[in-house]
């Protein structure tokens, strides 16, 4: 195995690299924060230091995603799985319903959980058959008259498929998962009544993840909800009802600082796009790869391609690792390859991608 | 502000001071994990490298804890709080009951928590008009004939009480939080249907929870539980059915490395009684300070004191953190002080905490 002396393009998907600017940073003051003579790791959640990161950090997310006030902001531990079950019991109540569009594992996921609750939620698109290659046009018109909310996964890590235009309702609440995409392009958040994303791709360590909810449009409901999903709660204590994964919110906020000092998301987008036309037209342009999105479906963030000859993918792999392209290999489902282009990925990580890709094709394909 | 170049005694009740040791490893492999190129933050969950540190850390775990097969060892998300919710909804039906000892606000929480979902839970001891400074003797006995489990706190991180001697029941499963004190002596697991600890005292970061249970003494429940909280379906996935809080696992490994070269248990058990011996002595004959919690119940991990005259408070913690003792405020309610000293404060640590005490006393009182 490769033993390398610096950093590598990691390609993973989620946990996914973080910027080198960020970590050497959190390494830096690993031992001692700011003089205190401890890690943040090692901090009362209630004490001052861990108050001030807290709130800058909820401060600083206001102010990248224009975060209108009556939206609450709060950090939950367990990832976006704890919002498959969350969700329903925040929004529904007995013999209720909601809309869920299956572009994917993780809506199908969102939607099993929500019928184990309540088993009249609905379908309003399945790309199962498709194997999730193509996403739904949501409209009004495509809103059950029943659904108490609309459900998406506003990008699919798994597939590499995006909604280049996100849904805009007025019949139903909108409720998306935005976990591989948040962060990484401008977005209206007002188009939203819940927006959530766990960390391990844009944003900080797995274990931790981002709702933003407008408490306008939060139901009262009259059955129990476990504390930890409770969203009245958890905004009333301003994700302080019990130790919140504190070192994980550390690091988000010094992301979001890197964020802010790189223009906020208007250049994230343009940077973003940038890469991926870099990548799909490498691909596209080639005879060797082929991408098998079509083109209005194409993520920015997961790129899936795949060789002519999968008999040179083993090979592929290793000579890749072996140059410091780190977790192109596919999703186990979907086998090829992926190259998953998160924010922290500079635009000389796709470059050195690209260009190993040529060398492959013109000397082992 | 005092500003430390060197790290304090960090006398923090949670999240809390981790091994020096273990935070300079980490620190030396923050960006790089063993030639990798990449942070173990960074790392697939589903790839080697974290597979390798997720298997080691729980091999390590019941080797420190002589953990028999028939027992689940997993890492949930949330702390104690999910768990407040998730063991009702695992051991309890409709109807059911199970007898609580409410030894102090973690109890009180979880009892209240399991009552939302079962209201017939039971209360069988409620220390709350002794200001929860003395625990119950619970034996078969004790226990309802109806109660499908008896749950308690091994040690009260607030108030600094805990079980000398552990219950023994052979009438209903005995369920324990032993957040604050777990790894920090010795332990018969057997006696137990589930322990469980949130992380941020001995083990490690916040945001991260180890449930040890018995996997023959689970029952069969007909209700639908969240998955994150669903015993079967975790341990059955090895704390993979979802992306777990890697960085977490991590630390946590690399604390039971550091117990195990350090002689395991059966040594931190000594080292912590003779800490905690040399504190209470301290605080017992002095004429300034004194111990609330009655000698049979005193905690070995929290060391809960006060002063006579309360009007020196402000400055003692003043004094205390400008010399590197950090934060021996008392809990919110309690007032007074309260120096937690888990495993990864140094005997020297106490030593000059004990010193500054006496000199305290000699000046300024």
């Amino acid at each position: 195995m490769a033993n390398f002396t610096t950093r590598v393009y990691n390609f993973n998907a989620g946990p996914a690299m973080l910027p080198t600017e960020v970590m050497e940073k959190a390494q830096g003051e690993f031992l001692n924060y700011q003089g205190t003579g401890m890690s943040v790791m090692e901090m009362s959640h209630r004490g001052k230091h861990f108050q001030d990161i807290l709130d800058k950090s909820v401060h600083d997310l206001r102010k990248l995603l224009s975060i209108p006030d009556r939206y609450g902001v709060v950090y939950f531990p367990g990832g976006a799985t704890l919002q498959f079950s969350a969700i329903p019991l925040n929004y529904l109540g007995e013999g209720d319903s909601a809309d869920f569009a299956l572009t994917g594992v993780w809506a199908v996921k969102a939607r099993e959980e929500a019928k184990k609750f309540y088993p009249n939620v609905n379908i309003i698109f399945d790309g199962k058959d498709s194997g999730y290659m193509n996403l739904p046009t949501i409209t009004d018109a495509s809103v059950s008259d029943k659904a108490k909310y609309v459900y998406i996964t506003s990008n699919n890590t798994i597939y590499g498929t995006r909604y280049s235009t996100l849904p805009k309702l007025t019949k139903a609440p909108l409720i998306a998962d935005m976990t591989s995409e948040l962060l990484s392009r401008k977005l209206n958040v007002e188009d939203f009544s819940v927006i959530f994303a766990g960390a391990q791709k844009n944003i900080g360590p797995s274990g931790l993840t981002v709702v933003i909810f407008d408490k306008e449009k939060l139901p009262q409901v009259s059955h129990p909800i476990p504390n930890l999903m409770n969203y009245i709660l958890m905004e009333k204590n301003g994700s302080l009802y019990n130790t919140p994964p504190t070192y994980s919110i550390y690091i988000a906020g010094l992301v979001y600082s890197w964020l802010l000092e790189r223009g906020g998301l208007e250049e994230m987008e343009k940077q973003n796009e940038k890469k991926a036309a870099l990548l799909y037209d490498a691909i596209d342009s080639s005879s060797l790869y082929n991408a098998p999105v079509p083109k209005p479906f194409r993520s920015t963030m997961n790129v899936v391609f795949r060789m002519k000859d999968t008999k040179l993918d083993e090979k592929f792999l290793e000579l890749a690792e072996a140059n410091g392209l780190a977790g192109l290999k596919g999703y186990r489902d979907m086998g090829g390859f992926r190259a998953s282009i998160y924010n922290a990925m500079p635009l000389a990580g796709v470059e050195t991608l690209v260009s190993f890709m040529k060398e492959f094709e013109k000397t082992k394909a």
